[in-house]
């Protein structure tokens, strides 16, 4: 028995999130399924980011204790081939016995990608979120930059009773790309719906209705209240997760 | 009565092709459906390329004489608002009443995406073909170059009686992006299946089974039943046309 840890990209699209729940299409479900025609898994299954329903992955890390039938190179291939074209296992490595995916992380990379400006693309409407219209990229970069360090993200979250809500934000910045707005935000861990929250706030600041000085008010009220809207889970995709 | 022109982009995904079958979706079926609850279409409706089940375009061209109910800086949002979200009207103009999409162009643009050597992208996998293994990009360049200015495209066609298979190509070549890599080709015209016929042909070269010369040999020699295999619609845009 050894410790595997395994790199993955999926689409969230069809999926009802990460985690295993009956009768639902899930990406740990659907994993797990694929796995045992391959692998002899004696563990949970642990992932690094437990994605919402219809959020995707292009570095979600899993691992798990157990027996591989084919080695860690010729893995993801096997694995592969039993599961559906929108979950692919990039890389398998043997790890450290004392690895676990989710509590070994350091950090993780998550981006919410809005298209605007011109109408929706037929090509990024599962990945991106649309909004009509210019957006202040600069006044979103300046209110996203009071995101970073140690903050208590009670604001852009929804409550779950007696968790801390305090996280550390590393790297806080805007992509640019043609038609394309990227919000990057890398942290030692997220509180539920913490990025979608952010973004719609952020939103707000880029359309003009919020000011920079109104969104920081937000963020340090802890009032989850005044948050804007949680932006749709499609624009946003688990980036990487770092140990 | 004006006459009017429509860039249009769409995900060919679900449908059966641009031109109209009964009882089939097709792009210019639906488009039609959806211009009839925003204008009076007049004429038969024109576009710049008559793409096949599954084939994309971002930069597609349509054309019809009629009256338009909104004018054409709000026409898009409108129509628009009547079509599914796979196809997207970005603008409309109106035009010289001698304009005629098709007949008027005097080149069009395809790009042909191969996604390599890594696992499938589950966020490609609709708009790219998927080639396991590396490729030689620089034989296929050399190939493609070999396209290059007037030439009978026979060898890569599928027949049809009678009509000329004679083409001018303008420009050739391999874009090279990170995992993927995209064949261009802009010429006055192009044969039915050319642009898959040519691919498949050129993918023979990137995976060294066929040398450059035996690519020009095919292309000169006339005979389609020499052609490497169509590659799938999945991979193909119709990228613009010039006017």
């Amino acid at each position: 028995m050894q410790n595997y840890k395994l790199i993955m990209e999926y689409d969230g699209t069809d999926y009802k999130g990460w985690q295993k729940q009956p009768g639902l299409p899930t990406i740990q479900g659907t994993l797990e399924e694929a796995l045992a025609r391959v692998a002899t898994v004696e563990s949970p299954l642990y992932a690094a980011g437990r994605t919402d329903a219809g959020v995707h992955a292009r570095g979600q890390v899993a691992s798990f204790l157990g027996t591989l039938k084919p080695p860690p190179p010729r893995f993801p291939a096997a694995v592969n081939s039993f599961l559906p074209q929108g979950i692919v296992v990039k890389r398998c490595e043997e790890v450290d016995k004392g690895f676990n995916a989710r509590k070994s992380a350091v950090a993780r990379e998550y981006t919410y990608y809005i298209h605007f400006d011109h109408p929706p693309s037929p090509f990024d409407r599962r990945f991106a979120y649309h909004h009509k219209g210019k957006l202040d990229e600069e006044a979103m970069r300046r209110a996203l930059h009071s995101v970073l360090g140690i903050h208590d993200f009670a604001s852009f979250c929804r409550v779950e009773e007696g968790r801390s809500t305090v996280r550390e934000v590393f790297v806080a910045d805007i992509l640019l790309g043609n038609e394309v707005l990227g919000i990057r935000v890398k942290a030692n861990a997220f509180v539920w719906m913490m990025m979608r929250m952010l973004c719609g706030s952020l939103l707000g600041v880029g359309r003009g209705k919020w000011s920079v000085e109104h969104f920081k008010e937000v963020l340090e009220g802890g009032d989850n209240s005044l948050s804007g809207p949680a932006l749709p889970p499609r624009g946003l995709f688990l980036e990487r997760v770092y140990y």
